[in-house]
């Protein structure tokens, strides 16, 4: 029943930023998030699933003074007035349950949740303002054991998807190492100026890899001008200072106890930057311990990780194979995932600090190095088995066909659109289908049926170039007897389809 | 690095009508939909992810006269002042992708997609407002074969969900058979008070299940008094065109065809109730020609399927076991999916009709059944073998257990918290784990470890009852050679660990 028709026609699109998903990507991110899923199931992580929508606050992402969501998150109110808001990563759900259910979990807890996080963010060329993360922590424990785990756990995960030990590595560094060198220099973090200080300081630090020592040694002092003529303020540390602190991001190289050594010199009596070197240390012992991957895990000083929440080590998996990027340059295909240990999350809420550490996996940017490694197991994805409508009166007997394919395992389908032959191996091509069923009247009364191979056809009229050949070749179109159609389908399938993809 | 801490503390605790899933709930939900998916795949269909975010005018959502969402969804801004919102369920997303899109998709476009939906609405005893649909689709046909495919297909997935053929049925119904019947009746659908009649109608008859045909009569007349003294008004129809509007809604029971011959009576030569008649007998012949569960396929008068939006054939699937209800009384489990024919819904962007049909399951909804017959997959689920830490000066040696362990495919992990022996066994128990490795001083000493049965000691201790039998029975805990670790184990877990959940 047709309801008066309203003149406004809204126009069919998407917001910025936003983005529809079709089969091969879907399934290849699928595939990729059951294989993750199964090594942290290994590793006795349990999965866990928090709703999309939090209080606001309770994501730390509330203005208190302006009784609103701060910029970032997607924010509403709710019918009560109260500001609730999509979630912007994994980990503030997490603090949120933890301080909540504190009592009741099993401690250590450990976690591990793949979904989309949101962020009401300008949308840029690959970036997304929903996209998918999959976490895992371990909290209520300060072992370093946890975070040599985790690494350890992410190297065995890049290694499960089929990358070799040299094309990535595990780069693990400790804040405390170079808390402990601010220390040292001097300046108090518990005031503003001091916080804003260590900042830039981090900041700086952090863009070794595209900035060079000299780029970063700027920053450090009084500024740097950018080639573009723009001007960024720098920490005001003096040379000495910043030769300390250069000292300590280029300590790394020469194997992880040789790395811990040079911290330690460089840290000398400084307390804070001690216990950080002896954490680094723990961490290497326990990665060594555990056998497998162990040489992908490196003690990096140059690591940073932007967010301020972390306290202790933090670490990075990086993926060290090239890519040719946007700009036609070749560059090393860098981070797929990161974390560290951020013992002060919960302690918002409940006031007592508990140790936690977590790492995240950029799920979307790992399955596009994948993609570009061609190690993702979806890649070549058949679509179903495709039975052609030639008689609409016969459509009994053609779904009948399907109904016998389906039951002996080959994902098939009716043709269901009511147009022509030429239409119909149109539609099976835009499919993907590896082959299609035909029954014509003739081969109706015949007792056959003729089994098409696309996959083989599309070779054939491609690659084969002599007329000989044609002749020698396997014959891209058959006829068969109708009670066949099951076992031959079958056999033509198993030409082409990749092992467990039918 | 902390920052001065602000007075502010957040309540840790999530908004109304959300939820926390844990390892139970999440995996069992996986694996439901990872079966369901199978089935799907082999019929043809390809999965899709359209964003979470939608405009809220493409999700026909929007107030035009008030410039802002109508209630139900969870609407927001955009920096542009746009209205945005998050999906109210998954066809108004595919009615938009395909408007969007309509010259590059393959038609009939076959796809599913399975995910979460968000409703603005007053939450109640599980009713959540954040809920995961398994939707499937085939837009771009005006066959019935499209839509007898989908009630083959559910019934397939129920009875590969484990259910008997004699625990479900897929109920099938035509809009316009109802529709011929009302207009025989006189009444104009194109003006408002009959488009208002008609839906009145509509609800009166889909409340035929819970309120018996002398209540639904009552709604089709004048109105009805219910037994808590509220007045809805009926529907304005004389006791003739009543007569005529039951004899539709009970004319099912005595097989598919028995009930097409009835209504062909019932609508005489009523154009459209003919057309709709006719489209049903297609469909039950299509059902019969893919046997396989084509008995719980009905043609059943009295499914209506609440949203407007139908235009044809409308479907559901129902759970015909008993389970006893909140207060207490045993019903049947009933709707788990529906869906129908919407041959208007792209029009709303395109001016043009694209025919199209759907069924949604509900998930959460049929995993509750699922648990209640106690066929979902992962109802027994172990958690990881724990290595104990008798030691911390030797959490290298148990660190290796735990890496032969999970190389040797055995879900492991250590104990990562730095308590005693005691909590220790306790944190074991919380996990639900199977084993715990022990080794002490005493057994590193003599190359041994203990292997602690936690499955085996629990029904030891709940259910042996005499001494003689606990003599008897295995023993709970043994000492083995520590090079036998991984082969005991194993040996261990077979006893318990159901096939495949190792």
């Amino acid at each position: 029943m047709a309801k008066k028709e309203k003149k406004f026609r809204p126009k069919a699109r998407l917001p910025r930023g936003f983005r529809d998903q079709f089969a091969g990507d879907v399934s290849a991110r699928l595939d990729m998030i059951d294989r993750i899923r199964t090594v942290y199931e290994q590793y006795g992580f349990d999965p866990l699933e928090t709703s999309s929508i939090e209080y606001v606050d309770a994501l730390g992402k509330f203005l208190p003074d302006e009784d609103r969501p701060m910029g970032g998150v997607f924010g509403f109110q709710d019918d009560d007035e109260q500001w609730l808001a999509l979630r912007y990563d994994l980990t503030a759900p997490l603090a949120r349950l933890v301080a909540e259910r504190y009592d009741s979990l099993a401690k250590p807890f450990r976690r591990y949740q793949v979904g989309p996080v949101w962020r009401n963010e300008k949308p840029g060329p690959g970036r997304y303002r929903e996209f998918y993360q999959f976490d895992a922590d371990t909290v209520g424990t300060p072992l370093m054991a946890a975070d040599a785990e985790l690494c350890v756990m992410v190297a065995e995960t890049l290694s499960t998807l089929g990358l070799q030990a040299d094309e990535f590595k595990v780069r693990v560094n400790n804040r405390k190492v170079l808390n402990g060198i601010l220390n040292a220099i001097g300046g108090d973090a518990e005031t503003d100026e001091g916080y804003r200080q260590r900042l830039t300081v981090l900041r700086a630090v952090d863009k070794l890899d595209r900035l060079g020592g000299d780029g970063v040694r700027a920053l450090l002092g009084k500024g740097r001008l950018d080639d573009s003529g723009d001007y960024t303020d720098g920490a005001g540390l003096d040379p000495s200072q910043i030769d300390l602190v250069m000292g300590f991001v280029e300590a790394g190289g020469g194997g992880n106890e040789a790395v811990c050594k040079r911290l330690e010199e460089l840290v000398k009596d400084q307390e804070a930057g001690l216990a950080g070197v002896r954490e680094l240390e723990q961490i290497a012992e326990f990665v060594e311990a555990s056998g497998s991957n162990s040489g992908t895990v490196e003690i990096d000083p140059s690591v940073v990780r932007g967010l301020e929440y972390y306290t202790g080590p933090v670490f990075e998996a990086e993926l060290t194979f090239e890519v040719t990027n946007d700009k036609g340059q070749v560059v090393q295909f860098g981070s797929v995932a990161g974390g560290g240990r951020y013992d002060d999350l919960v302690k918002r809420f409940k006031g007592v600090e508990v140790p936690a550490t977590g790492i995240s996996i950029g799920v979307d940017r790992l399955l596009s190095a994948l993609v570009a490694r061609d190690t993702a197991g979806e890649a070549r994805r058949f679509g179903p088995v495709v039975v052609l409508v030639m008689d609409n009166e016969q459509i009994g007997r053609y779904q009948k066909m399907v109904t016998e394919l389906r039951n002996a395992g080959v994902r098939a389908e009716l043709y269901l659109g009511g147009s022509g032959m030429r239409a119909q191996l149109k539609y099976a091509d835009k499919r993907n289908a590896p082959v299609v069923v035909i029954e014509g009247e003739d081969e109706r009364n015949a007792g056959q049926v003729t089994l098409k191979d696309l996959i083989l056809g599309a070779a054939l009229s491609s690659e084969i170039e002599t007329s000989e050949e044609w002749r020698k070749g396997q014959p891209a179109q058959i006829a068969i007897d109708r009670k066949e159609l099951v076992g031959q389908v079958k056999e033509m399938l198993a030409r082409h389809v990749p092992a467990g993809a039918s």
